[in-house]
Order: C-alpha cells, then structure tokens, then sequence
C-alpha cells in the first residue's frame, strides 16, 4: 500500500499477514429462525404476526383508583403489553425488541445501556471472471468457496453466497454514525460508493468498477457499555438486548440465560452443558469482558 | 405511623431519628451564576444569549469534497457548533447543554450514559399560624428558620425560603417516570396532589390542605452509571454534565476539572487545594463510587 497515494491518505497498511480458522463457519439466518419458530410452536407456544406493541403497561399491587396512578409511594410492576390489537397481561413479560428495547425502557425510566445504530449490507453479484474466481476459491477449505473475510485495518466483512453468486459487504462503521431509531433504515450509496469500496477495492482490485445490485439496512441493538448481551429483570420484566448485532451468533446461549432467569435459575446450562452464571449478564452484577469482535 | 391505615397503605415508617447537619448550607442560585457570569466576562469571556445551538459540526482533518464525508477511514474531529445564528469554529469544542447532551452526542454516536429527565418543584406560601411556626422555627439554627429537610423513607425535599415566606416541595421520582427530553417540561398538578401531598402532611401535618400557588419544572441531566458528574474528551470534544440534578452544589469543582482537562493536566486543583485527577470522571477510566444522594 506503501506506493499508492490513496491507500496512504486512508490509512491503509498491507496484509502483513492472514488468518483462517476452519471451524469458523456462516450461519443460515433464516434456517436458524425457522428451526426455533417450530421449537416454540410444538411446545405450545403461539406466535402472532403483524400486532404491534405499543408500550408496556404499568400497574401498582394495590390500585386505588386515583388518576395517572402508580405514584413513588405504590409498590408496582410491568402487567403486560398494550398492542393495537389490544391487551395481553402477562405475570412475567419478556422484552427482546432488538434496537426497539430501549423505546419501551426510556419511558418506564429504566436504563439498559442499549442504543440503536444502522448497518447496511450491500450485494455485489460474481459478474466478471476475476469474481466468479475470487468467490470459488478452492485453496481454503472443501466446500470450494470464499470463507467469510473480514478485512485489515478497518474491519470490512466480505460474506459470500456461493449458491446465489453474490458477495455481501459491510462495515460497522463508529463515529459520527448516529444511534438513532429509525422506522425504515435505508441503505446509503455513498456508503458503498465513497466507504467500504475505496478500501475494499485495495485489498481485492477484483471489484474494480464492480457496483452493488441491491442493498439492504436494518438496526443494531449496540450495548454501549461492552458490546455483550444484556438479561435481566426488573419490576417482573425480563429484559433480553443488547447483542451489538451477534445476536444470531448467540441466540442459543441468550435464550437459555433468559429462560433460567424466568425459572430464578442461579445457572443456565448452555449447549455443550457449559454452565453459566445468569447474574453474569444482569446489570447490577454484570461480569463479563469487552466484545473485540463487533462487525 | 403504624396506627394510620393510609400511612401503612404508603409504607410510610415512623421518624426514628433526626439528622442536624449544622454546616449544610443552602445554595442561592441566581447569585452563584451572576458571580460567574461576572468573572467569565472579567477574564475576556463573550456570553451570548438568545443563540440556539443546533449541532455540532463535524469535519475531517483533510477534507476531500466528498458527499457526506467524513467516512470512517477519514480521521475526523468536531469543530465546533452550528447556531440558529450561524457558525461557530474552535480548537475545541466544551459541550456542556446539561439534559441537551445526550441529543447532540446521540447524532454522533458518541456514549455518554446521560439521560433527560423532568423535575418538579411546587410553592406552598407559609399562609397559616402552623406553617408560619414551622418555616420561622428557631430551634435549629440563628438563622430562626427550619432547615432544609428530608424526609425518610421517601426523601421528599422542603427547602425554605423565609425571605419570601414559602416552601418548596420536590421529589425525584424513579420508576416509572420516564428518561424524555421535553422542550418545556410542565409541572403536573397530581403529582403534587396524590403523590407528594400524600406522605408530606403525614410528617407535617401543618401543610393540612395546603395547594400550591406556583409550581415550576425542569430536567434533570441522569448519569445512569453512578450519579455522578461526566466529563471527557472525544476528537476535540469536551463534554460536561451529567450531575444528576447537583450541578449547581459541584459546579465549581466540575468547572476546575474541565479547565485542567482543556489545559491536558492531569490533576485539577480544585477549591481548597485538594488535587482530583481529572481521568477519574472520564468514561473510559473512570473510577467514582456511586452517588447516594440525589434528591
């Protein structure tokens, strides 16, 4: 990078060397979301789509009738949720609103250290020769494709497709990107265009003049204080976020910790039978070390 | 207490104990900005008033005409605020906007662990023979004044103000009061009524049928990881606040650690000549007990 011009004004270093970890693989999403839909529905659990929770309702021990009740002097919980299609009162109720969570929190005045940020995901089809060569590799692993790469210096991901013929690109970008909760996040052309391609294109001169077919963005739900998931309960609400966007990578190991937490399990038993401490991700006795691997 | 069904309901428990602290003075406000306002200007300060702060403005080190630059392989900076009346560049930037804070940061993604938070305050002029004697009660000080109480149990404050023959009444509520920045925050009448009201005339039944002729609110800048006062740097940014409602009794000592943070000392000298270190209400090596009183 030393000779080219650009490469220096971006801060870009060479590869001074690479790493490949074979047992590093990629997560079907969708297949992972169907298995745990079918799980839920056999245990009897029922799933409505399309309701929309609107606040999570608030209810004093004793109510005594008075206006804009509970005040500070009445011991009082979280009862359920309203929907826009009514009401459903719950003994326990379980938040996992992703980057909505704290929406839901900020007005009940309960702090979860959870703040929403836009990702975006931009597709780049095998058009050309070099790509089609570049995303059939077969010098890494039997499957004859492209690992999952996540580049040097700025950690720009490259997840590719092999059954679609397409690369995925993004960049968890920081500063000044906003935390912000935004409806209908869409994906930005500059983004691509003046951020992940003018490095990404150092590094891989395969994308040369190579430009995104379709893009998609959604929101993060970035735990700022480490990176980590966050479970816990308060006033009977059971509060599970927080994943910063591996939360698919976790979703396994957060869901057992929330089950254990609503059962006042010390421990959950994860899989594999790793036991672990359920307090370990609460906030009040949180003891976990700083995510390094945030993309 | 135990006797009173009402109080009971409440929680409500029997004064077991009352705690004089003879050297805990109260604050005049107005006088300790008007003397700070006078040696800001004194040592060549500009105020200007009327001038509504936007944003901050954000600009890379070497800008390159780029749409929506900076990108984040762009090493950038904020460089001061745009105003409803334009402009304002600076080496560095002090953001000190109280419960405005987290607005601006939050636009760039920058952490600060401050929420917004209303406040409110209600007047009960000493009308009455019982509330005269108890405002202008001599058994405390020479000052033949009741002191600013607390109450226990719930710590509902009553700050006297002979001068003006009034009390003020105030509580800071927690859940499920709500962390929302309001541009002008109202004081609610039954919070007064059903909340405050409710366990100040078990204490004092003196304020028996008093309603408040003024009432005024405001926010409170919450830090959420300990209560007490933030302040750090972050690309030519200082930010300031956080103290939970307090500023106003630590303003002087907050003021002395910024300045040495904006000089890069490492300890400020604060009144007195004790030596704090300024990193010690930094985020990232913060190292303060949590607050306790915060009323």
């Amino acid at each position: 990078m030393a000779d080219d011009e650009e490469a220096r004004l971006m801060g870009l270093k060479d590869v001074y060397k690479g790493v490949f970890i074979p047992k590093a693989g990629i997560v079907d999403a969708a297949c992972l979301v169907e298995f745990y839909e079918k799980e839920f529905l056999r245990l009897g659990g029922e799933i409505r789509f399309g309701v929309k929770a609107e606040n999570l309702i608030i209810e004093p021990y004793e109510p005594l009738g008075i206006p804009d009740e509970p005040y500070f002097w009445q011991e009082s919980r979280i009862a359920g949720v309203k929907t826009d299609k009514g009401v459903i009162k719950a003994r326990k109720t379980i938040l996992a609103a992703g980057a909505w969570i704290p929406q839901f929190l900020d007005a009940l005045g309960i702090e979860c250290f959870i703040k929403p940020k836009k990702r975006q995901i931009f597709c780049i089809p095998a058009k050309n020769e070099a790509l089609k060569k570049l995303l059939f590799t077969k010098e890494f692993n039997s499957a004859g494709c492209l690992p999952f790469t996540i580049l040097p210096n700025y950690q720009i991901l490259i997840r590719p497709f092999p059954d679609e013929e397409v690369f995925w690109l993004g960049y968890a970008d920081e500063f000044p990107r906003a935390f912000k909760l935004e409806e209908d996040p869409q994906p930005e052309k500059n983004f691509y265009q003046y951020a992940i391609y003018q490095v990404l294109v150092k590094y891989f001169p395969q994308f040369k003049d190579c430009r995104p077919t379709s893009a998609f963005a959604g929101l993060y739900g970035i735990n700022t204080l480490d990176g980590q998931p966050i479970i816990f309960e308060e006033k009977d609400l059971i509060v599970v976020g927080g994943a910063s966007g591996s939360g698919i990578m976790k979703a396994d190991a957060i869901g057992r910790i929330a089950a254990a937490l609503y059962n006042s399990e010390e421990y959950a038993l994860l899989y594999g039978d790793r036991k672990f401490k359920v307090s370990d991700l609460s906030l009040k006795n949180r003891r976990v070390e700083q995510e390094k691997l945030i993309i």
